[in-house]
């Protein structure tokens, strides 16, 4: 039995960054995928009623970024200092702010509502976050945070395609062209690379 | 000169759990109020465009969890493991989706979105987030996680009188009574009390 469970939806979503850097550990995992029919009777059996999970030890663990942390810190990608872990939790916390705006206008259920929070945000809100996002990966060449590979750079290129799904700004990769290179980071690395090739193209 | 300034709205929102924590660190810090009618003119002058943030050592740090985060481990509150650590971070986020639901709908400036979505929330949201904290609490001994004082309870504490407002569910303390003890744990603190004692009541 593989030493870790993880257990996400099929698609990218909130579960890929734990994914990946669980193949960059390299210590094995079970990549448990619950289809969508299949959840609500699922559901009830999990503690939190929430995906994604990770299990071990006989514990399991709910919230991605937090699953995300716990790895990044397991797998040397947490920097050396508390000064450090902190930069690259800001950065983190700013790729989620980013995230968050796009899904409240994403899964807005009322259409009318949901054209006026995409007028907004496409005003207010996105600009702005993007901006600094990519100022932020520029300034730290193609990473999230301390100018090297951490674990940020495992959330932002995990999530980037589901972000660019709830953003829908056209155009995206041309105007902020440092997010590409992150993406090419973390996926360049071997074993994510053998991880991704081996599951192949999913949705986001 | 004081070692830290903090800096954020006067009010608890998302500052005060740092706040609670640099009173209880002890090293002294500058509690840097910014009234509302001055935020437009003080913003472009802030390396994030948003509050709080936290200044030491020439540097500047911004997103209310991650500072608050920091503090924790600096002052002895953030667990012995790795393990440890997951735990406070994965009840802090649950406390963090409970803050950010109520968001959404408190922050709605279309009053009859506003009354569909706190239909919605109460249905579907609020009762299993406060539920499950209110278990998490009981389960810990009046403590966010660990079963002890933690950042965690910090992050509670700080920011009960701001999610009760942006929730707005009658009778919450009555119902889900494990929440008080989180906060009179904080709150009875000495170096806590007296910062409180000292600042007098504020907005939430
Ligand atoms: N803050 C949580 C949010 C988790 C969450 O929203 N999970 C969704 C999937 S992306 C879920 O489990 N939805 C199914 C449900 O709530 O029934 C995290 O980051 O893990
Ligand atoms: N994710 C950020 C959010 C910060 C935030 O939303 N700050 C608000 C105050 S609570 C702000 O600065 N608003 C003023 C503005 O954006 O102009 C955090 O947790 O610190």
């Amino acid at each position: 039995m593989p030493k870790y469970v993880f257990t996400y939806f099929n698609g990218k979503g909130l579960g890929e960054p734990s994914r990946l850097l669980l193949a960059f550990g390299g210590e094995g995992f079970e990549d448990h995928r619950v289809a969508e029919k299949d959840w609500p009777k699922y559901q009830p059996k999990t503690p939190f009623g929430q995906m994604p999970m990770l299990e071990f030890d006989g514990k399991t663990y709910a919230q991605s970024l937090s699953i995300a942390r716990y790895l990044g810190k397991k797998y040397g990608l947490a920097g050396d200092s508390l000064e450090d872990a902190l930069e690259i939790d800001q950065n983190v916390d700013l790729i989620n702010d980013l995230r968050s705006k796009g899904a409240i206008a994403h899964y807005e259920e009322d259409e009318a509502v949901k054209k006026t929070k995409y007028a907004e945000f496409n005003k207010n809100d996105f600009p702005n976050l993007l901006k600094n996002l990519n100022d932020i990966i520029t300034k730290n060449n193609g990473h999230i945070a301390l100018g090297k590979l951490t674990w940020g750079d495992f959330v932002f290129a995990g999530m980037f395609d589901y972000i660019k799904n709830l953003l829908v700004v056209p155009d995206l990769e041309k105007k902020y062209p440092a997010f590409q290179k992150v993406v090419d980071n973390v996926y360049s690395i071997p074993k994510v690379k053998a991880y991704a090739d081996a599951v192949g193209p999913t949705e986001f």
